[in-house]
């Protein structure tokens, strides 16, 4: 990587305080004593706090002013306080120790009078690793109303910083790719191709970064690319876990390629072959390449999602693919990798500049193999915008072997 | 790694249908019509389908007679079908699609002669990467009863098959521990030589396995082992992230390793040093392996996971240490890695023979470091037994640099 670039950061604390801002005044927020998010998303969406979800809770409260609160295990405390974008940080010892943490949290709660109602998340904590606790609602007499959708909205729709994040995510996810794509030769596994690939990419970001890189999030600390399993015959399978493939000529490959970045994802995918395509891999490679090309131009402000989906099910039903059919046409991208809206036939949600979105119609062939090209697409008020930017082509995409 | 040791195999189909039988004895599973089960560690554990999660949703139905019916998306239909240890496999289209796939399973439940009740660990889907639903009581006339606690406490104590996966996890783990070790060096990156070494272990695992290994977990696809941004002052966090830290004569490190084995885990962690230790690092150093020594030998079945905690707890107070403890002495260790009971003041499970913790009482000085090991060790009728065997004492752990 070269070029005098400069270097991505981490989303400021006046943007987490603007994401407040606007739960506070969203209709229906003024009714609320005080708010909790729970879900670790959640929490680094509102205060940047990138932490390890274990049994032990964590809990952000915010107050009608839009005062911040951390309550954490005191295993977090100092991390919190080094990281978080909080008012403050409150710790309780451990989870279950002798005081259950709801209960502590309930007398804060109380304190910072919160008593009739809170907004939020959760009435508590979830089932994460084998936690087990009461409902915030039965330790104290406030009643919970969940308010997550208005999150759920806000994280459809990117700001500029955002974007830049998964730009530069989209960058470092091409890079790693084309590592992936020069290591991959006829006998070697999946496995030590993936690792030979992310090792050198994270190198070059290293040295790109000097220490201020960041990837402040959960499944992975630097760019990574890898097969997933879809390596041969068992590239049809569009989800499959990774079986340590041995690679082999004539073989279909579907890829998958990210890297995070201070939080944020973008997707790459790309169908290779091993020395050569037969005429029918290379017949289904055009037909998908064609659906991603007529989905991405679908891909424009005011229209459904649904729309997008619709016009790639049509292509199915023309040309007599529908066997081959298997899901969706895509999905919205962020802190969460798959995130709505969704590219699919039953989300009306309506496109608006800033949502991104995968673009990645597959066809899947038992027998033969899988075909998706996926690339990060943003809306703008013209035409789409590749934020991944990897050829397409078959030429580019059979290896040498 | 060499011998000729016996390869790992994933849990039989036997061994699930024994699980599902065990559900299906337990007292107040005779008033159920049927059960229901969202969780993907909870398919794993029934079913021995490892499955991405995404925000389309996928169920475990079992009847009264424990026949067992898969629900998946048609992503995911040739995947179960091949892999899932199920009866039958159903999908629906995708999700949102034209028609909400939790109105599609109604009607399974209702064919399957579930109309009054089910069993189960949900009354729904969470809200995975976006998902939105309504509850199966609000489609049906069937009531939801919580059933998830017999499969917490099944999963507590694990298998003779269970025990043997963690323990081939646990050497794979030391394994990739000691290249981890010999790799770091003053001047090099905590990202570089994490990937070196786990590149050059599932090489060895790669070759080992000849093609039979498989992961079938979350998070991982062989054995890694890294910092994750404990290293020097900065090890003072318990649970920080990764943050790339480059190595410096003196630094305090603390580290993890583990291996998905067939699903199974287990943790081993080491405090180290590059160079030296000095002597305020050497008596921390001293006392975390005395505490960690008298609450390993405290695993004894018979006894609660709360006596463990107390006799730490209570070295801490004696030593006047309590300025520097953060969290409790462990946990139990399988599909999740973190799963209960844990060793805490607050638990008061009576350990037994089969049951699986991470001992790892942990000292965090600010502006020094931190101090933990982490073995996993199994509850025996006689000693507790290490199934992690790597050096603990400092000798071994001082880094040339």
């Amino acid at each position: 990587m070269s070029g005098c670039k400069k270097l991505a950061e981490a989303v400021s604390l006046q943007e987490h305080k603007e994401r407040i801002d606007r739960i506070l005044s969203h209709p229906g927020a003024e009714n609320a004593e005080g708010f909790l998010w729970w879900g670790n998303h959640r929490i680094f969406y509102l205060a940047g706090f990138a932490f390890v979800p274990t049994e032990r809770p964590i809990a952000l409260i915010i107050d009608k002013k839009g005062s911040t609160l951390l309550f954490v295990p005191r295993l977090e405390l100092e991390h919190a306080r080094a990281y978080a974008g909080v008012d403050d940080v409150i710790s309780y010892p451990e989870y279950p120790d002798y005081e259950h943490p709801m209960i502590h949290l309930s007398r804060i709660m109380k304190d910072k009078g919160i008593k009739r109602n809170f907004f939020g998340d959760g009435d508590g904590y979830g089932k994460v690793m084998g936690y087990k606790g009461p409902r915030i609602s039965e330790l104290t007499e406030a009643c919970f109303h969940p308010f997550d959708d208005i999150i759920e909205k806000m994280m459809q729709v990117k700001s500029p910083h955002e974007i830049e994040l998964i730009r530069e995510s989209a960058r470092w996810a091409c890079h790693v790719h084309r590592y992936l794509q020069e290591y991959t030769k006829i006998g070697l596994t999946e496995n030590e191709v993936e690792m030979k690939a992310a090792w050198q990419a994270q190198q070059d970001l290293i040295n790109e970064y000097q220490g201020k890189y960041r990837a402040l999030s959960w499944g992975g600390n630097g760019p990574g690319a890898g097969y997933r399993g879809q390596v041969g015959q068992h590239s049809a399978l569009p989800h499959s876990l990774n079986i340590n493939a041995v690679f082999k000529a004539g073989d279909t490959l579907v890829t998958g390629a990210s890297c995070p970045m201070f939080g944020y994802w973008s997707e790459l995918e790309r169908t290779m072959f091993i020395k050569n395509a037969d005429e029918s891999q290379t017949r289904y490679f055009s037909h998908m390449l064609e659906l991603q090309n007529l989905a991405i131009d679908a891909c424009r402000p005011g229209k459904t999602c649904s729309s997008v989906d619709r016009k790639v099910r049509e292509y199915f039903d023309f040309h007599s693919l529908k066997p081959f059919w298997r899901h969706h046409t895509g999905h919205n991208i962020g802190i969460r990798y798959h995130e709505g809206p969704f590219l699919d036939i039953g989300d009306e949600t309506v496109m608006e500049p800033g949502m991104l979105f995968t673009v990645e119609p597959g066809i899947y062939v038992e027998g033969l193999g899988g075909f998706r090209h996926s690339d990060t697409i943003l809306v703008t008020e013209g035409e789409p915008e590749f934020l991944t930017s990897y050829p397409r082509d078959i030429e580019s995409l059979i290896l040498p072997g």
